[in-house]
């Protein structure tokens, strides 16, 4: 089933996709090549919200991959808008190691005889336009999903409150690397469950809960299971962002540090006696290897490393303890408590 | 009638956004700041889209204030999304002169004591997301709507249109600035009626005759003098762009020249003997009142500005005449003649 079930979705993506190309031919070479790059921005990835749902659906029982499949596809064009335009709030021209949208159509600008300006302005653009697309997409998906209004209503609010509090998580991440002093705890917790844990596990666990009518009270335990098991995840990738080894997460372990990115890590030895002889080094554009360990060793030795690790551990346990209860139908809990265990337990 | 509907789209307007601001503040004084300022992007226009969605709704003998109002709120909504994303393509810090919300944005982070990169990143990071809510609610309008299947299917591909066609004609605009000899007039209209008629007039008027119940022959009538409507409305803002009273337009009449824009009026002088004249002029970033009237007679002698003109008249007069039948009330016609006069007949 499960196999089956993600086969639908890259089966349900490429369809829209070709149909899009299609359509967009009537509107010039420039158009397609944007479709052509929204395709490839969605390709790639871990299909992590799709499985959320097609898990939440079939756990308590849903069996019709048609209806359920769509919905799966929703929230992976929400999650592609998403990194979309946070490549361009980001700036950056490649993601996963290839030219990002920006990357490609600012080539494609220089090729058609642009000056570099006009390359910047081509890049924005279609990234902007193709995450307007891709989200528009989501939307959709759900607004046409043949099932009664209140069911329907229920997942447009589930999808509604994904990009509400998104929005408000990323507008936190930007606004706080303003801030002087490093952030709390409790404040790096919060903006990655506002940014991430929401869109990609609480309502995608939802939706799919919600479409294979389960009640209100098992639908609330997968919300808190979501939230928790999400931060669990988005600590390990912070602790996997200075601590890990790239060739196995294919993740740079400097990157964070020169970008002075507000991760649990850094609030943690914010404050420790350690702080000053970390803080030089973060968000120093030019962090060479031997002071990216000068870095690591202090994080260790001031107890973030095993603070952060036991945070992680301990948001995973709560998320597996939150499925203790007769709401949660057996399979569904294994399912779900086997994925709270790879939050935690990932290659570093 | 037609008042009480206008006050009706800024009353739900009005509640939208209260409710949002109040959802915000568990987010913090930034989300609630992010919300302001769409709310004021929201602001200040004409409503020409809630206006085209009424009049096509009371044309065909809807009398559901309750029921119309939301459909033409969710066109304003696209509109102002729209808005806030051409913003960012065009790195403008200011609309109807006054600070956007990127110029607000990054007014914010210094007062924050952010440094001037940040401050960027304050602002690119609110205009996508204020956009990206304001489109998500467009479509989330549309899709809650107590209609049956049939017709909310047929208003969400209109609105799946207008985001489609209107991104096409965005792209076009931004490829096109990078071509080294004018456009030709066909392709200047074409990208017109791509990135604003659809959205602006076609649809908006569709949607409110589909909600109305009007037959598809009467809806395609709409469609077609939407189109010519529109590129009516922005063949004369172009003019007014060069030739306008900017006391009475509040639209400069050098920026377009400055830019660079690829208007008809450009194509059509780039298609005379005067072009070598006028080209040197076209994009200088730092052309003078002098200049820009040098350029001016250009565009006169050769001809281009009687002949857009023209252009803007003939695509009026032709969109009156689609309406020359017995499936638009007469009521309606008179109502859209009206309109289709006051897209030329505008202060200069």
């Amino acid at each position: 089933m499960r196999e089956i079930a993600t086969a639908g979705v890259e089966t349900e993506l490429q369809r829209y996709f070709a149909a899009a190309r299609l359509r967009a031919s009537d509107y010039g070479d420039h158009y397609v090549a944007l479709w052509d790059c929204l395709e490839q921005a969605s390709t790639g990835g871990k299909r992590v919200r799709p499985a959320m749902v097609l898990a939440a659906y079939a756990g308590f029982g849903g069996r019709d991959l048609a209806l359920v499949t769509p919905v799966a596809v929703s929230f992976e064009l929400l999650h592609t808008a998403f990194l979309i335009h946070d490549d361009v709030i980001d700036r950056d021209l490649a993601r996963r190691g290839i030219a990002n949208i920006a990357g490609r159509f600012s080539d494609r600008a220089l090729a058609h005889g642009a000056e570099s300006g006009q390359a910047g302005a081509w890049a924005v653009t279609a990234s902007i336009l193709a995450g307007d697309l891709a989200l528009s997409e989501a939307h959709r998906i759900l607004a046409r999903l043949p099932v009664e209004a209140g069911r329907r209503m229920r997942l447009l609010d589930l999808l509604d409150r994904a990009v509400f509090v998104s929005a408000a998580g990323e507008l936190a991440d930007v606004t706080n690397a303003a801030r002087p002093q490093p952030l709390g705890v409790a404040e790096v917790l919060a903006t990655l469950e506002q940014k991430t844990a929401v869109y990609s596990f609480e309502a995608p666990l939802q939706a799919g809960a919600v479409l294979s009518g389960a009640t209100d009270a098992a639908i609330d335990v997968l919300g808190r299971f979501g939230r928790l098991v999400g931060v669990a995840f988005q600590l390990t990738d912070d602790i996997l962002g200075v601590f890990g080894d790239p060739a196995r997460t294919g993740k740079s372990v400097v990157a964070d540090l020169r970008e002075g990115k507000q991760t649990a890590l850094i609030a943690h030895a914010g404050a420790t006696t350690a702080w000053p002889a970390i803080a030089p080094y973060i968000g120093k554009a030019d962090l060479s290897a031997p002071e990216a360990d000068v870095v690591r060793d202090h994080i260790r030795a001031c107890g973030a490393l095993q603070a952060v690790g036991d945070l992680a551990r301990d948001h995973a346990a709560k998320a597996v303890e939150a499925l203790d209860t007769p709401l949660i139908p057996a399979q569904l809990r294994g399912t779900l408590t086997t994925l709270a265990g790879s939050a935690v337990n990932r290659f570093r």
